[in-house]
């Protein structure tokens, strides 16, 4: 927004404090309070802890004149209805994950992270120089809403188990704890997905009323213990390449801040992006081995599994693209990037990766 | 820096300009001028473009307050004299790699990436979460520098060979053009490292005066067409598991700025972080497809040049470790983190990401 855009809005808009009545250089740095309601619980403390950060930041960049209160799940809105909220304008923005509310459109799966589909990195490429940032523009500009990419906690753990899983047949009627993209995937390979607060899933494991849960990583699930009823832990969660943190600004909002309050805010998002998942990689491994020494069993799915998830997944993506313009339109371009990134992380990052993750010991 | 202590060092702070005659809300806002010098000529747009981007980002947040110039290798200081131009304050800036400056202190090189070492995610891990940054603040600090992260090139590619390499005894008096750590590997294989500016390499390669020449990767790579006259492409870039991009800052320069500025300065550094990655990851992959439509021939480096090579690797460290009380602290540290985060690495991201990039295909 150009300054004199700024001066002209300025005097309608809600959030400017006395825009009018202070010399120019005041006028340029109003006073801007805001709510972020999160999705989670003040306990996932690194995706919520990525919330303040961010915030903090903001209000470090803009000498403390942009105020952005975070929220935790509940709080003000619950976990699920952040983006309701943040198009309504209740609040001015949230921290989730756009896959919660594929019921509403489908194509918000891609923001987050699809089955088998773009790693980490990949995901900032195609956001960031791949055309994703401006077809998820688009795509939620029609709810009056902007995507920020505040965080990634990379590729899950495929969850707890009972039971082992050895062949596609073991997946059909297990009752498993599982939303988003997979949850479709899981239902179309004869799971039986399962919602269930964080909460109860302990307790219904233990019973024996699911057969299973998918939660985050090591870090985040070591918390609930499900280990201690649940000892076999599946990898890899093959429901995202990755998983993308977004935070939803509500475009009318957004517009109204002066431009240097979006540059501080788009600056601190990206540099959220590159810490989330920085800080789960640092912390993952300990907590694994703490799981190991206190009785999780790591398996890794079967190849023959893989297979018949991955040919489900892209059945799954195939038909709903066939009925949905909105889906089709970003999965045409995210698979076309998908391929030809595969092409070139299979030629440098893969090879090494591969000879130092296995084989490099001194 | 509190505004208290800004105010009581502004007075003398060469920077600040009219710091006691303006208003309170001027004074936390001084106009900044400083000069940053990079090691890459304009051509190198992805690096040199990130160090422009930096800039222009630190300017909005600031309101055009705070600017910094960039100036490209050799217009106002050589691209390996970086780093000494930043430690004498003739320049407040730099961007460039660390590990150009080994010959002083061999321990630079862990700022940078060592071979066989932690990826572009493992790196930032361990960076910000994991110990790296206070060891390369104490590091660095002795030579009154502070260095912010500010991109990375991931893992490179091993260059380009007018001959195939299958065994150790085909690297035995290899004429090769490299630098670096990995360069002092080679030579301890039996390579004959060779030092050539990049606008030479190709005449050198044609008449056979080298016989092979590492370079980046295949988005800067493809600009020089080197796969003309050595068409095998090999890979991986073993010298570094990634290569992180530094900007140096003059210390005694960074205490001056004002808190909001820093904050500015460190914020757009880690956003650039996130973005050169980014934006490599992007351009390979065709950069890469268009060199092989020209002829050249994708090569790996057998499993017994990758063991070959990283015992070598293991050896030269542990040997400076010994004499080198710098590079064992950092050694120490990052050698453990290395070895944790790759326990974590090859239980999920190491499956999917293998199953993803070698066996699916629709």
């Amino acid at each position: 927004m150009k300054r004199r855009d700024f001066l002209k809005r300025g005097a309608a808009g809600s959030v400017l404090v006395g825009a009018m009545a202070t010399p120019a250089i005041a006028q340029s740095t109003p006073e801007v309070s805001w709510r972020m309601a999160a999705s989670w619980p003040k306990n996932l403390e690194v995706t919520y802890g990525s919330a303040n950060a961010l915030c903090q930041r903001v209000a470090e960049l803009t000498n403390g004149k942009f105020k952005i209160q975070v929220f935790a799940a509940g709080e003000i809105v619950g976990g699920l209805q952040v983006l309701d909220a943040v198009q309504s304008g209740s609040i001015e923005m949230g921290h989730t994950l756009s896959s919660f509310y594929i019921g509403k459109k489908p194509a918000y799966a891609f923001d987050t992270g699809m089955p088998f589909g773009l790693n980490c990195r990949q995901h900032n490429a195609w956001m960031y120089f791949g055309g994703g940032r401006e077809l998820m523009d688009e795509l939620f500009a029609k709810d009056g809403i902007l995507v920020l990419t505040v965080g990634n906690v990379g590729v899950q753990m495929g969850g707890f188990y009972r039971k082992e899983i050895k062949t596609p047949e073991d997946i059909k009627g297990l009752k498993i704890r599982i939303g988003g993209f997979g949850g479709i995937v899981m239902s179309r390979m004869g799971a039986v997905p399962q919602q269930l607060p964080p909460g109860d899933i302990y307790a219904s494991l233990e019973r024996g009323t699911i057969d299973a849960a998918e939660l985050i990583g090591p870090y985040d699930d070591e918390k609930l213990g499900l280990h201690k009823v649940a000892k076999y832990y599946y990898t890899p969660g093959w429901w995202e390449g990755s998983a993308s943190v977004t935070a939803p600004v509500n475009l009318a909002k957004w517009k109204e801040l002066p431009k240097s309050y979006q540059s501080a805010l788009q600056v601190a998002a990206n540099e959220q992006n590159l810490m989330m998942m920085a800080r789960y990689d640092a912390g993952n491994a300990d907590a694994l081995k703490r799981m190991i020494a206190g009785g999780a069993e790591v398996k890794t799915f079967s190849r023959e599994i893989l297979d018949a998830s991955y040919k489900a997944t892209v059945a799954v993506m195939e038909e709903i693209a066939a009925k949905d313009a909105d889906f089709k339109k970003v999965y045409d371009n995210w698979s076309a990037f998908l391929d030809n990134s595969n092409s070139w992380f299979r030629v440098a990052e893969g090879p090494l990766d591969t000879f130092r993750y296995y084989y490099a010991k001194k």
